[in-house]
Protein backbone atom coordinates (compact mmCIF):
# COMPACT_ATOMS: atom_id res chain seq x y z
CA UNK A 1 0.00 0.00 0.00
CA UNK A 2 1.96 2.93 -1.04
CA UNK A 3 -0.73 5.77 -2.59
CA UNK A 4 -1.12 8.49 -0.03
CA UNK A 5 -4.52 9.28 -1.46
CA UNK A 6 -5.99 5.96 -0.91
CA UNK A 7 -4.62 6.09 2.57
CA UNK A 8 -6.71 9.48 3.08
CA UNK A 9 -9.42 7.85 1.50
CA UNK A 10 -9.66 4.46 3.28
CA UNK A 11 -8.92 6.99 6.36
CA UNK A 12 -12.11 9.05 5.47
CA UNK A 13 -14.48 6.07 5.33
CA UNK A 14 -12.95 4.24 8.85
CA UNK A 15 -13.73 7.27 10.52
CA UNK A 16 -16.92 8.00 8.96
CA UNK A 17 -18.31 4.90 10.12
CA UNK A 18 -17.44 5.77 13.58
CA UNK A 19 -15.10 4.81 16.19
CA UNK A 20 -15.19 4.05 20.03
CA UNK A 21 -13.63 7.01 22.27
CA UNK A 22 -12.86 5.65 26.18
CA UNK A 23 -11.53 8.26 28.67
CA UNK A 24 -11.92 7.37 32.34
CA UNK A 25 -10.23 5.06 34.80
CA UNK A 26 -12.51 3.69 37.15
CA UNK A 27 -15.54 4.10 35.38
CA UNK A 28 -14.79 4.85 31.67
CA UNK A 29 -17.23 6.25 29.58
CA UNK A 30 -17.79 5.52 25.62
CA UNK A 31 -18.72 7.69 23.51
CA UNK A 32 -18.43 7.77 19.54
CA UNK A 33 -16.51 9.70 17.22
CA UNK A 34 -17.03 10.29 13.52
CA UNK A 35 -14.75 12.76 12.95
CA UNK A 36 -11.34 13.03 13.70
CA UNK A 37 -8.11 13.50 12.11
CA UNK A 38 -4.69 11.48 12.21
CA UNK A 39 -0.86 12.47 10.90
CA UNK A 40 2.61 13.99 12.78
CA UNK A 41 2.75 17.16 14.67
CA UNK A 42 5.75 18.34 16.78
CA UNK A 43 8.00 14.45 15.60
CA UNK A 44 4.93 13.13 17.16
CA UNK A 45 2.53 10.93 15.88
CA UNK A 46 -0.86 12.30 16.98
CA UNK A 47 -4.89 11.66 16.64
CA UNK A 48 -7.18 14.41 17.21
CA UNK A 49 -10.67 13.89 18.47
CA UNK A 50 -13.08 16.57 18.21
CA UNK A 51 -15.31 16.80 21.44
CA UNK A 52 -18.08 19.38 22.07
CA UNK A 53 -18.29 21.25 25.46
CA UNK A 54 -21.30 19.87 26.79
CA UNK A 55 -20.23 16.14 26.62
CA UNK A 56 -19.91 13.81 29.81
CA UNK A 57 -16.31 12.46 28.12
CA UNK A 58 -14.71 16.09 28.28
CA UNK A 59 -15.12 16.07 32.22
CA UNK A 60 -12.57 12.72 31.95
CA UNK A 61 -10.40 14.36 29.06
CA UNK A 62 -9.62 17.21 30.73
CA UNK A 63 -8.88 15.47 34.05
CA UNK A 64 -7.16 12.47 33.49
CA UNK A 65 -4.97 13.42 30.22
CA UNK A 66 -5.87 9.41 28.61
CA UNK A 67 -7.96 8.22 25.79
CA UNK A 68 -8.54 5.35 23.81
CA UNK A 69 -9.73 4.78 20.17
CA UNK A 70 -11.12 1.53 19.01
CA UNK A 71 -12.19 1.14 15.64
CA UNK A 72 -13.93 -1.44 14.43
CA UNK A 73 -14.47 -1.94 10.39
CA UNK A 74 -17.87 -2.52 8.78
CA UNK A 75 -19.19 -4.11 12.08
CA UNK A 76 -20.66 -3.28 15.22
CA UNK A 77 -22.65 0.11 13.85
CA UNK A 78 -25.67 -0.65 16.02
CA UNK A 79 -23.06 -0.01 19.23
CA UNK A 80 -21.75 3.00 17.38
CA UNK A 81 -24.87 4.78 17.08
CA UNK A 82 -26.29 4.10 20.57
CA UNK A 83 -22.54 5.52 21.94
CA UNK A 84 -23.08 8.70 19.62
CA UNK A 85 -26.57 9.28 20.74
CA UNK A 86 -26.95 8.39 24.54
CA UNK A 87 -24.72 10.14 27.16
CA UNK A 88 -22.52 7.95 30.08
CA UNK A 89 -24.61 10.87 32.49
CA UNK A 90 -27.51 8.67 32.42
CA UNK A 91 -26.71 4.97 31.13
CA UNK A 92 -23.43 3.06 31.57
CA UNK A 93 -22.68 2.60 28.29
CA UNK A 94 -20.43 -0.69 28.55
CA UNK A 95 -23.23 -2.39 30.63
CA UNK A 96 -25.90 -1.19 28.77
CA UNK A 97 -24.27 -2.80 25.68
CA UNK A 98 -22.53 -5.79 26.62
CA UNK A 99 -19.26 -4.14 25.47
CA UNK A 100 -16.16 -6.08 26.80
CA UNK A 101 -13.54 -3.40 28.85
CA UNK A 102 -10.12 -4.31 28.07
CA UNK A 103 -7.30 -2.67 29.90
CA UNK A 104 -5.39 -0.45 28.71
CA UNK A 105 -1.34 -1.26 27.71
CA UNK A 106 0.04 2.37 28.24
CA UNK A 107 -2.97 4.47 29.74
CA UNK A 108 -4.97 3.84 32.30
CA UNK A 109 -8.18 3.52 30.96
CA UNK A 110 -10.15 1.05 28.46
CA UNK A 111 -10.40 -0.48 24.80
CA UNK A 112 -13.59 -1.78 23.71
CA UNK A 113 -12.49 -5.42 22.82
CA UNK A 114 -13.58 -7.02 19.04
CA UNK A 115 -12.35 -3.72 17.46
CA UNK A 116 -9.94 -3.85 14.41
CA UNK A 117 -7.21 -1.42 15.24
CA UNK A 118 -6.51 0.34 18.36
CA UNK A 119 -4.79 3.99 19.46
CA UNK A 120 -3.84 4.51 22.92
CA UNK A 121 -3.20 8.50 23.83
CA UNK A 122 -2.10 10.59 26.19
CA UNK A 123 -4.03 14.48 25.62
CA UNK A 124 -0.56 16.27 24.54
CA UNK A 125 -2.85 19.56 23.21
CA UNK A 126 -6.14 21.29 23.30
CA UNK A 127 -7.47 23.48 21.47
CA UNK A 128 -10.82 25.08 21.89
CA UNK A 129 -12.62 25.87 18.74
CA UNK A 130 -14.29 29.15 18.58
CA UNK A 131 -16.81 30.87 16.86
CA UNK A 132 -13.72 33.67 14.82
CA UNK A 133 -12.07 30.54 13.19
CA UNK A 134 -15.02 28.98 11.95
CA UNK A 135 -17.20 30.25 8.67
CA UNK A 136 -20.66 30.48 8.40
CA UNK A 137 -20.89 27.24 6.20
CA UNK A 138 -19.45 25.17 9.45
CA UNK A 139 -21.68 27.02 11.78
CA UNK A 140 -24.53 26.16 9.63
CA UNK A 141 -23.67 22.51 9.57
CA UNK A 142 -22.12 21.65 13.06
CA UNK A 143 -22.51 24.69 15.46
CA UNK A 144 -26.53 26.20 15.27
CA UNK A 145 -26.67 25.58 19.11
CA UNK A 146 -23.08 27.10 19.96
CA UNK A 147 -22.07 23.93 21.35
CA UNK A 148 -18.46 23.83 19.86
CA UNK A 149 -15.99 21.07 19.70
CA UNK A 150 -12.59 21.24 21.94
CA UNK A 151 -9.79 19.61 19.61
CA UNK A 152 -8.17 17.25 21.61
CA UNK A 153 -4.77 16.25 20.23
CA UNK A 154 -3.56 12.75 21.67
CA UNK A 155 -0.22 11.41 20.75
CA UNK A 156 -0.06 8.33 20.13
CA UNK A 157 1.67 5.91 22.57
CA UNK B 1 -5.57 -2.57 2.98
CA UNK B 2 -7.69 -2.49 5.80
CA UNK B 3 -5.60 -2.06 8.82
CA UNK B 4 -6.31 1.26 10.71
CA UNK B 5 -3.32 1.26 12.79
CA UNK B 6 -1.29 0.47 9.45
CA UNK B 7 -2.89 3.61 7.86
CA UNK B 8 -1.84 5.86 10.34
CA UNK B 9 2.45 4.39 10.10
CA UNK B 10 1.94 4.54 6.64
CA UNK B 11 0.19 8.18 7.08
CA UNK B 12 2.94 9.13 9.22
CA UNK B 13 6.00 7.53 7.37
CA UNK B 14 4.83 9.56 3.98
CA UNK B 15 4.56 13.15 5.73
CA UNK B 16 7.22 12.45 7.77
CA UNK B 17 9.50 12.74 4.63
CA UNK B 18 7.87 15.88 3.39
CA UNK B 19 5.68 17.10 0.99
CA UNK B 20 5.17 20.19 -1.29
CA UNK B 21 2.37 23.00 -0.03
CA UNK B 22 2.17 25.31 -3.07
CA UNK B 23 -0.14 28.37 -3.13
CA UNK B 24 -0.18 31.80 -4.98
CA UNK B 25 -1.54 31.48 -8.35
CA UNK B 26 0.05 34.40 -10.38
CA UNK B 27 3.91 33.85 -8.95
CA UNK B 28 2.90 30.46 -7.01
CA UNK B 29 5.17 30.02 -3.92
CA UNK B 30 6.25 26.75 -2.58
CA UNK B 31 6.98 25.06 0.87
CA UNK B 32 7.95 21.89 2.67
CA UNK B 33 5.72 21.00 5.20
CA UNK B 34 6.25 17.90 7.20
CA UNK B 35 3.76 17.69 9.92
CA UNK B 36 -0.03 17.61 8.74
CA UNK B 37 -3.18 15.71 9.64
CA UNK B 38 -5.57 14.09 6.78
CA UNK B 39 -8.94 12.93 8.48
CA UNK B 40 -13.04 13.83 8.15
CA UNK B 41 -14.50 16.85 10.07
CA UNK B 42 -18.02 18.69 8.94
CA UNK B 43 -18.77 16.39 6.89
CA UNK B 44 -15.97 17.02 4.95
CA UNK B 45 -12.86 15.52 3.90
CA UNK B 46 -10.00 17.46 5.46
CA UNK B 47 -6.29 18.04 5.59
CA UNK B 48 -4.68 20.04 8.14
CA UNK B 49 -1.17 21.93 7.74
CA UNK B 50 0.83 24.01 10.09
CA UNK B 51 1.86 27.30 8.72
CA UNK B 52 4.32 29.89 10.97
CA UNK B 53 3.49 33.07 10.88
CA UNK B 54 6.80 33.94 9.77
CA UNK B 55 6.47 31.93 6.24
CA UNK B 56 5.93 33.90 2.98
CA UNK B 57 3.26 31.06 2.03
CA UNK B 58 0.93 32.18 4.83
CA UNK B 59 0.24 35.68 2.89
CA UNK B 60 -1.13 33.40 -0.03
CA UNK B 61 -3.03 31.22 2.22
CA UNK B 62 -4.87 34.26 4.08
CA UNK B 63 -4.92 35.88 0.66
CA UNK B 64 -6.26 33.53 -1.83
CA UNK B 65 -7.58 30.51 0.12
CA UNK B 66 -6.40 28.02 -1.98
CA UNK B 67 -3.61 25.48 -1.84
CA UNK B 68 -2.45 21.95 -2.68
CA UNK B 69 -0.38 19.42 -1.61
CA UNK B 70 2.51 17.30 -3.65
CA UNK B 71 3.57 14.29 -2.34
CA UNK B 72 6.47 12.61 -3.69
CA UNK B 73 6.85 9.15 -2.50
CA UNK B 74 10.78 7.91 -1.73
CA UNK B 75 12.39 10.57 -3.44
CA UNK B 76 12.98 14.59 -4.18
CA UNK B 77 14.63 14.67 -0.82
CA UNK B 78 17.11 17.27 -2.55
CA UNK B 79 14.24 19.43 -3.47
CA UNK B 80 12.13 19.15 0.06
CA UNK B 81 15.24 20.06 1.49
CA UNK B 82 15.86 22.76 -0.48
CA UNK B 83 12.11 24.49 0.09
CA UNK B 84 12.31 23.65 3.55
CA UNK B 85 15.20 25.90 4.05
CA UNK B 86 14.66 28.89 1.56
CA UNK B 87 12.14 31.36 1.51
CA UNK B 88 10.06 32.33 -1.40
CA UNK B 89 10.55 35.98 -0.51
CA UNK B 90 14.19 35.38 -1.27
CA UNK B 91 14.34 33.15 -3.91
CA UNK B 92 11.51 31.42 -6.81
CA UNK B 93 11.77 27.66 -5.81
CA UNK B 94 10.31 26.49 -8.53
CA UNK B 95 12.87 27.93 -10.92
CA UNK B 96 16.05 27.48 -8.79
CA UNK B 97 15.21 23.67 -8.50
CA UNK B 98 13.86 23.68 -11.87
CA UNK B 99 10.60 21.97 -10.43
CA UNK B 100 7.34 21.65 -13.27
CA UNK B 101 4.23 23.80 -12.38
CA UNK B 102 1.10 21.70 -12.90
CA UNK B 103 -1.91 23.92 -12.83
CA UNK B 104 -4.57 22.66 -10.19
CA UNK B 105 -7.51 21.47 -11.56
CA UNK B 106 -10.01 22.62 -8.71
CA UNK B 107 -7.73 25.67 -7.47
CA UNK B 108 -6.37 28.15 -9.15
CA UNK B 109 -2.97 27.21 -7.89
CA UNK B 110 -0.38 24.88 -9.20
CA UNK B 111 1.27 21.32 -7.77
CA UNK B 112 4.40 20.11 -8.27
CA UNK B 113 4.73 18.00 -11.25
CA UNK B 114 6.09 14.37 -10.61
CA UNK B 115 4.68 13.50 -6.99
CA UNK B 116 3.07 10.57 -6.33
CA UNK B 117 -0.18 12.01 -4.46
CA UNK B 118 -1.74 15.31 -5.17
CA UNK B 119 -4.41 17.42 -2.86
CA UNK B 120 -6.36 19.93 -4.09
CA UNK B 121 -8.00 22.16 -1.15
CA UNK B 122 -9.38 25.68 -0.01
CA UNK B 123 -9.11 26.59 3.40
CA UNK B 124 -12.08 26.31 5.19
CA UNK B 125 -10.82 26.94 8.64
CA UNK B 126 -7.73 28.60 10.26
CA UNK B 127 -6.53 27.66 13.90
CA UNK B 128 -4.27 29.75 14.96
CA UNK B 129 -2.19 27.84 17.70
CA UNK B 130 -1.40 29.87 21.16
CA UNK B 131 0.55 29.49 23.92
CA UNK B 132 -2.27 28.99 26.41
CA UNK B 133 -2.91 25.51 24.07
CA UNK B 134 0.15 24.11 24.25
CA UNK B 135 2.57 22.06 26.83
CA UNK B 136 6.07 23.54 27.72
CA UNK B 137 7.46 19.77 26.20
CA UNK B 138 5.69 21.49 22.84
CA UNK B 139 6.79 24.74 23.10
CA UNK B 140 10.23 23.57 23.55
CA UNK B 141 10.38 21.34 20.31
CA UNK B 142 8.77 24.15 18.02
CA UNK B 143 8.20 27.43 19.67
CA UNK B 144 11.16 28.45 21.24
CA UNK B 145 10.69 31.59 19.13
CA UNK B 146 7.06 31.99 19.52
CA UNK B 147 6.91 31.65 15.82
CA UNK B 148 3.50 29.80 16.14
CA UNK B 149 1.96 27.84 13.72
CA UNK B 150 -1.62 28.73 12.34
CA UNK B 151 -3.27 25.36 11.18
CA UNK B 152 -5.05 25.73 7.77
CA UNK B 153 -7.92 23.31 7.25
CA UNK B 154 -8.35 22.62 3.87
CA UNK B 155 -11.49 20.82 2.67
CA UNK B 156 -9.77 18.21 -0.02
CA UNK B 157 -12.20 19.00 -3.38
Amino acid sequence: MNDFTNIGQTMHEYLNKGAFLVAGKDKPNVMTVSWGMIGVMWRKKIVVVPVRESRYTKEFLDKEGEFTLSVPFEKMSKEIAFCGTKSGREVDKFEALGLKKVKGEKVDTYKVGGCDAYFECRVLAKIPLTADMLPDEVKEIAYQDSDYHTLYIGEVL
